[in-house]
């Protein structure tokens, strides 16, 4: 189903004609009229006798669809199977402007340009390698010797990505409200962008959301600028893979999160942080729902959903 | 799973300074590197003990992803689930640049530029209503008196558009022939704008393709230019919904679709052509899968490939 989202109208805008197949006759295209838009798309699958408490919402990052949480680049089930087979009902979010949300004209709708990621980029921020470690053909590309991504799946997840903006964090948040109002009282996971969509969410329901389970959240409210408070009663898990201290980017983030984390902690949340490697796991990447021990992550998600939710 | 598609890599594109969110510091943005690129994304489903002999993929039309076959905007189940509940295997495509298959870059990797269908484009071509009865305002909108179409959900129904390039088919046609040699022998469901992708795709491996449930193609083989003799195994179905008569684009498309089906008639393939208003079912529009008597006609579609398909 989609969710959110509003009318829009354009006009003044020149007609065009367009050739669809070659050799075909022109087809006058007129750009002006009303359409949908700030949508979002959500997925579910409900199952006839759920074991868990309440379904689980699933939030991708940023750059991907909830693709993220389907079946693994690498032929493996992914966590949407692990949930499901673990008795949760599962929706599955692509936020406004990703996958089958779909997008509008720019810039009359959306505001500024898409950008697309490189895998040079996805390669290093995923930190699947160090820095300048990929090339384009992929026999020369050094992953982390310890790496659990799927390596030889890299260009495959590749072709998950999609292009995003830099101009839709409003419209996006509001259509994540929409759907908490439409679909919780839930659980959610959470991945990387995702997590300050579902932190702020929660700061508007926070009756509506149960539990957040962050995986490598990248951005989240400002204790200094916001009241924590209505968070008390919503407990959180934050998991965190190998290699973080190797990228510029990821030395940022920890610590604007650490910073929520312990925000959490003064307003009196229950907080859980795991740390991979301080558990034996080395070499999980920010894609660790793909990384080939993706299901002992599962597991340890589970087993803190399952005594944390209310 | 992502099917077919390529790598692609784009140079000498000037950097760029992209804020990200409002007060952040601009964020450097280098647009060169490396991409996948014309891959296709299909989403299966499949029964533990199916009963259907062949798995169905569905295909869907211009401007839309495979949430064609989910869930109908009025809430209702679609044909995805009916044919799940009537035992088979399903395989949902969102073809290349559609929904979560993502789109790339143009004019660097796609050609021309993409186009956005309106409301009232929708509204006339769907047959939901006809020429000059679409209105901004719902309540003025006038629907055809008998229309099947659930009038009420059609801004609903609008937000699962897509934008649309005139210049992909040809990548498009590919990724669907990678996506046959992968998952088939199987039956297809196709909509409109799909149809042409389908009969080209049953062309080139008609012993993968054991039957063809074609709603109201759009487009298709011209028996004049391309030898049909290899569907001579190869079942057909058209299924053609009311009002056809009272639309441009319609009126052209029909004829071009008949010398189809003539073409294979004198191939000696098995053809069977449904027009509901001749069964007594009138005002279906195009999107007969949303219709409010969609359940009967996927009846249709599945008693006919029950036994057709070899």
């Amino acid at each position: 189903m989609h969710v959110g989202g509003r009318p829009v109208t354009l006009s003044g805008l020149p007609i065009r004609e367009i050739v669809f197949t070659a050799g075909a006759p022109p087809f006058r295209v007129d750009p002006n009229g009303d359409f949908e838009t700030e949508q979002m798309y959500v997925q579910w699958m409900k199952l006839v006798s759920p074991s868990g408490r309440y379904p689980i919402l699933m939030i991708h990052g940023g750059g991907l669809t909830g693709v993220t949480w389907e079946t693994k680049p690498d032929g493996n089930p992914g966590w949407q199977s692990y949930f499901l087979k673990a008795g949760y009902d599962v929706y599955v979010a692509d936020a406004v402007e990703r996958g089958r949300a779909s997008w509008s004209r720019y810039p009359e709708i959306f505001k500024g340009e898409p950008f697309f990621r490189t895998k040079k980029e996805a390669w290093e921020l995923f930190r699947i390698g160090p820095r300048d470690s990929y090339a384009t053909e992929p026999p020369k590309r050094t992953a982390w010797p310890d790496t659990q991504f799927p390596v030889g799946a890299f260009d495959q997840f590749m072709k998950q990505g999609v292009p995003r903006w830099a101009t839709n964090d409003v419209a996006t948040q509001r259509a994540y409200d929409a759907l908490v109002r439409k679909i919780c009282p839930c659980v959610i996971i959470v991945h990387s962008q995702g997590g300050n969509f579902a932190f702020n969410a929660a700061l508007r329901a926070p009756d509506k959301i149960r539990a957040i389970a962050a995986i490598e959240p990248s951005g989240a409210p400002d204790p200094a600028k916001t009241d924590l408070g209505p968070l008390k009663a919503v407990p959180h898990l934050f998991v965190w893979g190998d290699h973080l201290d190797a990228h510029d980017l990821w030395r940022k983030i920890t610590p604007a999160i650490a910073r929520y984390r312990d925000g959490l902690l003064a307003a009196g949340s229950s907080v859980t942080e795991i740390r991979l490697p301080e558990r034996g796991m080395k070499g999980n990447s920010h894609m660790m729902m793909m990384d080939r021990n993706s299901d002992e992550i599962a597991g340890m998600v589970k087993t803190w959903l399952d005594q944390a939710a209310r």
